[in-house]
């Protein structure tokens, strides 16, 4: 039996893409159940549909998070998804859905966390002036942008870099290392470091 | 006529035994004119009288931080000292101090800054279970481990890693990082960036 995903976007879902195609050409062992979003006019709704992938629509906007995040769980568990996983999803889910979820969300972030948490990390990045940045996969737990690391790569920042040229490099990075990842968990390849404290 | 360097240190003084020695080996084409701690029995004093370097201790025990301060900068501006190295000193410099030498104290921090500022920088990334950390070399600012950074290596964290391990493979880049800083320094062949927000 196939490993079930979910997919959460709020804009383009250029992850949710990659994603998607890679469970397709059965790089990544599963299949993408649904791709939900908060925004109705998410572009990564459309070109879920394009790949033949059901969509819906949580009712963030007109009922709130309390009944946005119930439609989300029910049909996660009527549906049994394995994992569900964050790309580019513009909410923070509350603690009580991450406890029912617990080491069953992913997300991934455009920095090499503890660096950097938040919205904007790549213009804070850019705007820091490192030399050296990256991105993070992770679980997901109550804090934002925090949890167990599951890989990181780092992306260092050229001398004649822009933050155009630094975004395309770090969203590169991210299509790559988070099927690289999924398709680890599903295949039960990839331990999660156990007994360290947190940051 | 060769530029001049004096460097701050608590504790062993691993990165300053490699500055003055890459000094005297003409990698970087500096002297270290005085090597200064507020600990009477930094390993690192030792080292550097045994390298031919004057040393002196700064009377933050007996006298407290502002008369130290007086004593180090009146030495800094008796002897032309162009750019003050801190070298795991571990206290922290008054803002008046760093206004006055803006943009001469340089730094190392064994991480990949904003991520982790503070001490125990090796132990917190170790136990945070991140997969890449580092060595960043920056420009002192008024804030703690923070300013115009020179120069960043990443250090991955192999899957055999111990937190010894790991800690032996940050010291080494320190200690190759800080010396080609140093040298590009020294050199006029390091720009910082310029134009660029704090984070």
């Amino acid at each position: 039996m196939k490993k079930k995903l979910a997919i959460l976007v709020s804009g383009t879902g250029s992850n949710m893409e990659e994603i998607a195609k890679n469970c397709i050409r059965g790089f990544i062992n599963a299949e993408v159940t649904f791709v939900a979003s908060d925004k109705s006019d998410a572009a990564g709704l459309e070109k879920a549909r394009s790949l033949g992938i059901s969509t819906m629509v949580l009712p963030y906007l007109k009922e709130g998070q309390e009944s946005a995040e119930k439609v989300l769980i029910d049909k996660i568990l009527k549906e049994q998804v394995d994992w569900l996983v964050l790309a580019g999803f513009m909410r923070i889910l509350s603690p009580g859905l991450v406890q029912k979820l617990s080491g069953k969300i992913v997300n991934i972030h455009p920095s090499l966390l503890p660096a950097l948490p938040g919205t904007k990390a790549i213009e804070r990045a850019w705007n820091a002036g490192v030399k050296i940045t990256g991105v993070t996969v992770h679980l997901v737990d109550e804090k934002v942008d925090h949890g167990p690391i599951l890989a990181q790569e780092p992306v260092r920042v050229s001398g004649s870099e822009t933050l155009e040229s630094l975004e395309r490099k770090i969203h590169d990075v991210e299509h790559r290392i988070y099927s690289r990842v999924l398709r680890d968990l599903v295949n039960r390849n990839l331990s999660v470091t156990e007994g360290r404290k947190p940051v």
